[in-house]
């Protein structure tokens, strides 16, 4: 980079990078807070609208790599820089990712309304709650370099896991105790899977984030156990 | 690049990079045929063995990663080596996620031999074999460039979606007849569920090839539905 210039639009390439990581994710945030809204409040218009905002996601996804692979062409970053964009690369695709887990969370719903409410949701709620803030978090650890922030996004991926554990077992006692109840019972099931899955992706990002920052692994110490 | 010297060193480097994702695919196929042959022939010591060996993959993902980054600060690539080598940083994202899957296979399978037999398998073993020629398939597709191959892993992938919906049917019928196979259907559901994810990673990866060779995004024209 010759001049002065030429380092200010780099400055502004690595500036939008972040901005457009962080409007993703917010996109998709509000995707899973439609999609648990659609579900609790039986709302089958909020459910088809999320399914049809996910082009959206996807859009924007591919407008990040686009930007990413040009700035990595043409300005040859290197060292931090560089871990930054491919770190990008990869966050992205997580989001779009999570985008596909509100789509599946809606279609769920939507089936749902079909059949009388098995019970009020009360842990799913938390779930998506708890499972948005560590969204939140890892990309906010992302954009600042933040390895503190990122180490708190692991820690709490424990809630989310015990809380799947609880509603597991809640949803096999009434399957046990009235089989009428199963169909029913494994949906709500595999939407607290998808909201798991989703905390398992802020999880990946957070990882990501430590080793960008710092170069050093911390993924796979506590291995991701399902359920 | 300068000369002749460091021209072969780079051409030497992407083909490096792709024996060594094609080295990781190896690893994670073998771990999905161990895990399969875990849960059917119910032989812990497999299931453990497989467990512990995720961190090879774990490791070997890592090196990629670090030899991706070297490549493309020192040789600052363009075009298509560039586009060749973001995409073997996001595909080898998925093929460690596809060892997660592994490992959580194993667990299931180990808890599943706590508890007599719900069933001899027969379609989990044609889902696992499916899911594994998407996968090699899908790399085949992405060392080679061939964008012909990686649709046709693209179609492969109904059949597994078909193959998940019929295992659900039928653990559901035996969960209705006899609550006391509740608990070990919901495993093998769990299983089938994993095999359905490491198809999708696969999928992911055709899609990804796709674009990396047509610039054109072929992703979410097809939603990927769950069950």
């Amino acid at each position: 980079m010759s001049d002065m210039h030429t380092i200010k639009q780099y400055e502004e390439e690595l500036r939008l990078i972040k901005e457009k990581v962080l409007r993703l994710g917010g996109l998709v945030e509000e995707g899973i807070s439609n999609s648990v809204k659609a579900l609790v409040e039986r709302d089958i218009q909020i459910a088809e609208r999320t399914i049809e905002n996910d082009h959206v996601v996807n859009g924007l996804e591919v407008e990040i790599d686009e930007l990413c692979l040009k700035v990595l062409a043409l300005r040859q970053p290197a060292a931090s820089d560089l871990r930054l964009i491919t770190t990008a690369i990869k966050i992205i695709t997580d989001l779009e990712r999570i985008g596909d887990m509100a789509v599946n969370l809606c279609e769920r719903a939507i089936e749902l309304t079909e059949e009388p409410p098995l019970k009020p949701y009360i842990d799913i709620p938390r779930m998506a709650e708890a499972a948005q803030k560590m969204l939140k978090e890892s990309l906010d650890a992302f954009v600042n370099g933040d390895t503190h922030l990122a180490t708190k996004v692991l820690t709490e991926d424990d809630f989310v896991d015990d809380l799947n554990r609880q509603i597991f077992r809640e949803l096999l006692t009434f399957m046990i105790e009235d089989p009428s109840t199963i169909s029913r019972a494994m949906k709500v099931l595999f939407i607290s899977k998808y909201l798991e899955r989703i905390a398992d992706h802020a999880t990946n990002i957070a990882e990501m984030v430590v080793f960008m920052v710092k170069g050093k692994v911390i993924r796979h110490i506590k291995p991701q156990t399902e359920e």
